[in-house]
């Protein structure tokens, strides 16, 4: 995951893992193993006066592991309202988008995450639960382009034990009780339940999250190349030839219409769900309206537009 | 699922599910939608007295439903120790080759099997628990060549509230609430934790194994082309050419071990995990012993032999 002498800058919430990610990266850079070019921290304006706190804590922090530290606020509740998403997409954008420049201005070659093997088994579980297909099976990636999760095989707990035996702090994050986040009842209701029930049975959910992780990188490469004989670029949009996708077998015929989708929508897509996508998969007529998408049944095309791009035409007609 | 006027055969425990379905497809016959051609009971002689009574159940109810009764007896403890698999292993392979049977014996081209909703998202968490992959997801398949199971989307509450509304009884299986039983953990623990927390989350869970199985297929018929590249059959068992297995997707890779393996074990292999498969993709040197298969890396090969005829050769030398 991390070659020799890497260049890395961390991601720190304040919370215990990334706190703990921090330390830990700082004890491979004093063993020459990589090196820690800073701590970057976004503060998302969500939580008042706690969200300036835990700047504080980053910051702090960056300080007394002795690395630059780099820092943005932005109003992610105002930019979900702006695009339409939830707020938590609009937090993974902006806080993705961020970290890319953090790590340029430190020019780290990549950005290390704090999450861990209880992460991984609460998205697989929450993802599974939304019947999200083998894609949400897949799980958080443990190296997904410059981003890296060290800490993916680690559980919580363990990293607590180190941050305790080090004598380091962090900060509880008081939305992790709230369990009106569906994230929070699967962290609070259902791995405690898992985990007496079935030893093991999270790392066994991990190992299988990446087993599924395998097969969806076959999955998608081959939907690629099907695609080729489906999808044609039209405009600003794409269409899909309906007797084509039919000829598909059912598991690439979904990638390939997701993968149109995603085309026309960029990341401004919110939600596709898997039932999203058999609607298009069954579209004999009309049009469908999905998350920043309209696609329109015209003869034996199925043909997708970005609705933002269909509302700036009418805007210019 | 079933065609107009299919002679169905219904396999029945007696518990409530079954029992149920002996009842619907009773009622679809009645309205000559189907041809219910009988019920059939496999004795499995593992639990006394209680699946003596078991059987008097069925035998009692394909009366009064008015078709003609299968039964057989069968030591499957027994049966189990002799092919050294698990009572669950070996109970499901007995029942199955005597539901074929049956199903001949009243010319029924299929049987119906009771699985339900609940069922399915038993089989899936235990399965991705036990970090199965994406064949695990894929759970309980609704149609299995000449299997059917018409009520995989029924929840075993509506099953018994339709029994309930018909005035109609069932037997409860005692060893369900055996909680020593990993399954009745599932079921009695988890499951009623997901109920609260995520309304809806089971059946959710269900369409993703439905999603999981179209994927398992598309790449199952990936790893038998690519098997032709990869084994070659030797006399009893089969080589693999390692070379060309590393050059596969390692989805693909997984999936042509797993069908080298069984292809040698045949039925006998008991549970073959995806720990198995990996220790067969890494295995550099020596060899490896799994259940009723022995696998030597051989310069660039991986010899793969059941050992049953091993130790058969073994005796006639």
């Amino acid at each position: 995951m991390l070659a020799r002498g890497t260049r890395v800058l961390a991601a720190v919430s304040g919370g215990a893992d990334s706190t703990a990610l921090a330390w830990l990266l700082a004890e491979l850079d004093a063993r020459k193993i990589v090196t820690l070019a800073g701590l970057a921290h976004l503060n998302h304006q969500l939580r008042g006066d706690a969200a300036d706190r835990d700047e504080d804590f980053c910051r702090a922090l960056a300080a007394r592991v002795g690395v630059p530290f780099e820092c943005e606020r932005e109003d992610v509740g105002a930019e979900a309202r702006t695009l339409g998403v939830s707020v938590e997409v609009a937090a993974r954008g902006a806080r993705y988008a961020f970290l890319a420049r953090a790590a340029d201005k430190q020019s780290a070659v990549c950005v290390a995450t704090g999450h861990t093997l209880d992460d991984q088994a609460e998205t697989v579980l929450l993802r599974l639960l939304r019947g999200a297909g083998n894609r949400g099976h897949s799980g958080i990636r443990p190296v997904r382009e410059t981003v890296i999760r060290p800490l993916i095989d680690c559980r919580r707990t363990e990293l607590r034990d180190y941050l305790a035996h080090r004598g380091e702090t962090f900060r509880e994050d008081a939305s992790n009780a709230d369990v009106a986040i569906p994230r929070n009842r699967v962290r609070h209701e259902l791995l405690p339940v898992i985990e007496r029930m079935a030893p093991g049975g999270l790392a066994a959910l991990a190992r299988s999250a990446s087993l599924a992780a395998d097969d969806e990188d076959f999955l998608e490469a081959a939907a690629i190349i099907a695609a080729s004989d489906v999808v044609l670029v039209d405009g600003d949009g794409v269409q899909l030839n309906v007797a084509a996708l039919a000829r598909l077998a059912p598991a690439i015929a979904r990638r390939v219409i997701r993968g149109a989708i995603e085309r026309v929508s960029g990341s401004e897509v919110g939600r596709l769900t898997a039932a999203h996508i058999e609607a298009v998969r069954n579209l004999d007529a009309g049009h469908l309206d999905l998350a920043g998408v309209r696609i329109d049944r015209v003869g034996e095309r199925l043909k997708v537009q970005g609705t933002k791009m269909v509302g700036l035409k009418a805007e210019l007609q």
